[in-house]
């Protein structure tokens, strides 16, 4: 396999860049990270130079730029069919499908109003206008696939697969604006919580100085 | 095969409709229209009826329901595997995917200042803040495209692919705007506008009769 590099922003704040960083973890598969400290007088002419978008994450490989979350996740997929990065099972896979692709263009409210940020916890704040539907979406989401196809694990699907790392960064906002869940939805916060993987991202995020202050209250 | 099902909402205003219909239609895939006229009295149930994240557009294929445009591309793609509906080269499909990624979640200015409106003409209103640099950002990705790997056609990659109809939405609405463009992009969005399948569903729109007052000037 050549060098995988994975170039993320700041862990505290950068939901998008956890989701890829997630995956290869929980897969183990070995890769450089690379991490831009997001909104700084520097981090523009960084995130030209590796970034046609000018975003993250983004994926080096094979002399391929891959970037976007869900694009890095469909790129690993393919790249590495000998890995259940989706579900083997086709109906469970087209219900992933679906879900990371909501999750990948929608809940705005919710993304608006409870920016992620591992450091802090504002219980009760971000409940604007429309997060509340968001959250309930969401949940109802999880405990769809949760009792059509989670039996096999914790997971949404039962092993861990890409929608459970479209979904963790939801997870860690729910966590720090002390989102009340029903039992499935909390259960499936707490596996995803659990995991060391995630546990390390939050311990790197606390170890962050660095402050956006846009995502702070 | 069995019969698709395609459920979309009003072809004058449903950008994110026309992404799948424009793709299947393009590759001969038969399949059944079912059309919502969206924000009116009766639209809520028939979208609770058929569609779990309540939004369209939502494939019907063998009892499964498949939404949002991104997941029913990989949806058919993965089970159509003798339609070229990616193209080809990995290296070329990594970029497909990064784009068609992209826009899926991007380009949230040019999105809210310029709706989708395929009977109108709002030459030079929609230029918000950030709206010209989400312009500039998507016809740099058509020049890069067509560059690299537009050579054995009119299309992004050559011939007509999955990116091909997450961008259309954009060349409709660039053409209401009047929005200028430079020779390359301008050819790509002429190519666009010339297919018979994208004429078909501006008559369409213009023969629809339900007018949604928040995409209108």
């Amino acid at each position: 396999m050549t060098q995988l590099t994975l170039i993320i922003g700041n862990k505290n704040y950068s939901s998008w860049s956890l989701r890829p960083w997630l995956l290869m973890k929980q897969f183990n598969l070995e890769f450089a990270e690379i991490s831009i400290s997001l909104y700084t007088p520097e981090s523009r002419e960084l995130l030209q130079k590796y970034s046609p978008s000018g975003q993250v994450p983004v994926l080096l490989h094979n002399n391929l730029k891959v970037w976007d979350s869900l694009a890095i996740c469909e790129y690993l997929a393919e790249t590495f069919t000998d890995i259940p990065l989706w579900t083997p099972d086709k109906a469970a896979r087209a219900l992933s499908r679906s879900i990371s692709a909501e999750m990948h263009s929608g809940f705005q409210a919710l993304r608006q109003n409870m920016p992620m940020n591992c450091r802090k916890k504002y219980p009760g704040r971000g409940f604007a206008l429309g997060v509340q539907k968001d959250i309930d979406r969401i949940t109802t989401i999880w405990q769809e696939c949760r009792q059509k196809y989670g039996a096999g694990g914790k997971f949404l699907f039962g092993d861990f697969t890409i929608p459970d790392a479209m979904f963790a960064p939801v997870v860690l906002r729910f966590l720090t604006y002390g989102v009340q869940l029903n039992d499935i939805a909390q259960e499936y916060a707490n596996a995803i919580l659990s995991l060391p993987t995630v546990q390390n991202w939050i311990t790197a995020a606390h170890n962050e100085t660095a402050v956006i202050s846009k995502y702070e209250f």
